[in-house]
């Protein structure tokens, strides 16, 4: 498939004439062909308006009819094949074998949610009997929950498959029977083609209105904030920076009629090492710890910036492994020279703090946006009095806080502001003390793990990749997993409606077989 | 009891020195004894962070507690007995008839509550199997929904008890497991007192925190707004105007932590009479339009405010009927002084528009703050053209609009902004035509009704009680019906946590015997 750097709107390709552009090989900081051309609000326009044209066909169609167009997508990305692969490494400097498991677990992502709208329990079908003896009657009460309509999806750069054109959001609304019209990172426009070609044609093959989905190059600041205005759109998706992610909350909230935005924006992923097992296994855990902060050059969203242990001899040895570790390690080209950027400049901002302490770094930087991880270790006291050290920065560093006591460890979880996730390294022996942590925890955290590192986000029914803000915008949703399909529904109740009015999840009959709660109780007859 | 005009703030209670008001007899103007102190930031403050206290242990009570918490409360608000009818009539200006109604609906609110608590459904607990075997190996993980945090709740006019201190978002909360603080209307402050310690004895008697639930007096602008600013608060319950709303809106996006609003704010409710249905039943459902409109002097959120039906000779019979019945309709008493005003004024405005038609009115009002009833005609082409004819007029108030053909009544439909309830009036010939406007009226409203009047609002399992914008400031929710408690829960997933440390919904033999989605599929086992 060759790339053009054209936009999808619905069926046409579309050559954005606003300016041009080209991808970054971040490896040499040479610029890759071919051209893309940016759009503008005409072309926001013509894709919003087509999606809203789309909607109400689309999210009719049959479960059966939804669950196929997502699997249809699947397979049209596998059958791109190596080309995606290469492109998508040379646009983020992303190693092939890390893209390989990505497209996988991209293709597993639209085929779970396949299985999720087969099973229809997203509709929440629910059914209160008429009860006309009772003074006053009751009316016959149903409720199904529906889409809220188009969406607005902006690619992350970190996942240049999994979180942008056909990643978790896009997935998560197509299940719910939103059209989308997703906003290209910038970064890896060729990818982006190429996925948004698998989608156009999967809803052509599939017989659906061309709205359902358009593909949009453009500055986020212009083209970006035009889609997010735009009246037809009604629900924002959204992986990236605090500062991105709060632009989009401001807009929508200012919208003639505001709109929910799903921004996950930054965390530092607090991991706290109990005493007991931190005693027993100090040098063992000080070399994982690098593993999880370096894989990956240190860019997910759920990397370890920020460790939290008791002062003393096991912490010493825990911070000398770290750092042994470390200063092995290569530094790995990150995702785009921006990016880089941000990384050097929030060291040498962590650098400069007084009571901060550089404990080790990796090796050094050669290549154009390669990155020199660093590891950084300052007391509680430091931490507690200083609102910049729970500022991410994005990429292959992370803080040591070291505790006086227990009390002051419960202070530093206290003190931190909403998480992704926050993690627990413990022995048996130290339940006592995660038992007083644990509440906090929750509530500041999306995800709690033990004796786990937070970077792999399994992509299932249970998992929840969100939390209080300023980790997301949204503490209600998650955006990896099957109830991430929930950020794009409300509910609907229907009273007294006749048999062949009713949607068929609310017929007598059940024809969905679906679970249902009638009258109460669950039931599948 | 007696009404002292004391704030509650935990158990304690405390005179507000900001200033001092008397609630008002609409029915007189005259203020009623005894004076309530208005409290200022610093009750805010203390209530907020005794909640915040309160909320670690409160969320932690079993769902036994919590229940029997709900039920407490419902009981002692039964055993103020007649004094409750009394003062709230008194107050508010609604015959008692109407607010034993209510009460019963308070009470069985808070009982639909306590069995929601039980069935532990609100929890969604899910259960991923660890896969040791794959590769990569996949962790046990888990996800259950906790409380958001405190919530401050606003009191609404017009249901002085299913509405405010102890109403819809009050119970809800506290089923999720949120400590509450009101902010009581100062409408009804007696009411308000009674109720707040009905709820402040059950927290006592229930061994609860005190922090559960405080209760305050003062002005919407100056404690209102520190309530909702205030830290410790994570989501906010309001009912009432669209101004009220939007300011709650923006002030808590505004926030350093921006938190979810759920603001239930105006409606017009429209009604389509289908052609078939109108020709044969014109008279009778002109009679009982107007009825349901006047009922409780319109003072519904989901009063039928618009009506939209094919112009003819069965529409003119219509409204014929309808003004022969609103002639008759005596002017009832309105809430307050500040409602009747906005009523008077509200009228005043369409009988100064263009192509609007006065039709009819009620009898004449004179009581200080009784309202005339008052029914407008237009067309379609006027209806379109004009933003305020969409405006609520709260009161009994409503507009008939004429369509040429069914085209323009769709153009109607397609053309109205986010409401409560739409309503379609249809005999089985009728259906082809509902068909075309079901896809547009569910886009548009939270509720559908057939053959019925929109001002009944059960309280059930299937009720929607929400809407898009601007009926709601969001239409993810309900404020009526058991799904209320979903607005203030937020998913967390536990990734191998060990046994003794996983929240009981999560335990692996499962102790609370929920329905549980375990790998996908619902069990119980």
């Amino acid at each position: 498939m060759s790339i053009t750097g054209n936009m999808l709107i619905g069926q046409y390709a579309v050559h954005g004439t606003e300016r041009t552009f080209r991808a970054i090989d971040p490896a040499t900081n040479e610029k890759i062909a071919p051209d893309f051309g940016a759009g503008g609000t005409k072309e926001v326009d013509q894709a919003c308006n087509l999606a809203q044209q789309a909607f109400d066909i689309y999210r009719e169609t049959t479960l059966e009819q939804r669950a196929q167009f997502l699997e249809e997508i699947a397979n049209n990305i596998l059958a791109i094949g190596p080309e995606l692969i290469t492109r998508a490494s040379q646009e983020s400097g992303l190693p092939a074998a890390r893209l390989e498991g990505e497209r996988g677990r991209t293709v597993g992502q639209l085929r779970l949610f396949a299985k999720v709208v087969r099973d229809g329990q997203w509709l929440t079908a629910t059914l209160d009997s008429a009860l006309p003896e009772r003074a006053p009657p009751r009316s016959d009460l149903r409720l199904r929950k529906i889409p809220l309509g188009p969406v607005a999806v902006f690619g992350a750069s970190n996942f240049p498959l999994a979180f942008s054109v056909g990643g978790g959001d896009t997935a998560a609304a197509f299940a719910a029977g939103c059209p989308v019209v997703v906003k290209a990172h910038n970064a890896h426009p060729g990818t982006s083609e190429l996925v948004g070609k698998a989608i156009q044609k999967a809803v052509a093959s599939c017989n659906l209105p061309e709205g359902v989905f358009s593909l949009l190059f453009g500055d986020g600041n212009q083209l970006g904030q035009a889609l997010v205005s735009h009246p037809a759109i009604k629900a924002v998706g959204f992986t990236g920076s605090r500062q991105g992610g709060l632009a989009l909350m401001r807009l929508a909230a200012q919208r003639r009629e505001p709109i929910p935005v799903y921004a996950e924006m930054s965390s530092i992923n607090p991991m706290f090492l109990l005493p007991d097992v931190l005693t027993a296994r100090a040098a063992q855990m000080g070399a994982a710890f690098i593993d999880s902060l370096t894989m990956g050059v240190g860019q997910f969203c759920t990397n370890p910036g920020l460790v939290i242990a008791l002062e003393g001899e096991p912490l010493s040895q825990f911070k000398q492994a770290a750092a042994t570790a470390l200063q092995t390690k290569a530094a790995g080209t990150m995702l785009t020279p921006g990016i880089h950027a941000a990384y050097v400049a929030g060291v040498e901002r962590l650098v400069a703090i007084a009571g901060v302490t550089l404990l080790a770094q990796g090796q050094i930087a050669q290549a154009p946006c390669a990155a020199q991880a660093a590891l950084f270790a300052t007391d509680a006291a430091t931490f507690l009095a200083s609102e910049q050290l729970e500022d991410e920065v994005f990429g292959p560093c992370s803080l040591i806080v070291a505790c006086r006591n227990e009390e002051e460890m419960r202070a530093v979880a206290e003190h931190l502001s909403g998480q992704l996730t926050a993690t627990l390294h413990l022995n048996p022996v130290d339940h006592v003390l995660a038992k007083k942590l644990l509440p906090t925890l929750e509530r500041k955290a999306g995800r709690i793990l033990v004796n786990g590192y937070p970077t792999g986000v399994e992509v299932s029914h249970a998992m929840v990749h969100g939390g209080p803000f300023p980790a997301t915008s949204d503490s209600r949703g998650t955006s990896v997993g099957a109830t991430a399909i929930d950020r794009f529904l409300r509910p609907v109740c229907y009273q007294d409606l006749p048999a062949d009015l009713l949607p068929q999840a609310l017929q007598d009959d059940n024809p969905l077989t679906l679970w249902r709660l009638r009258d109460g109780e669950l039931v599948k007859a």
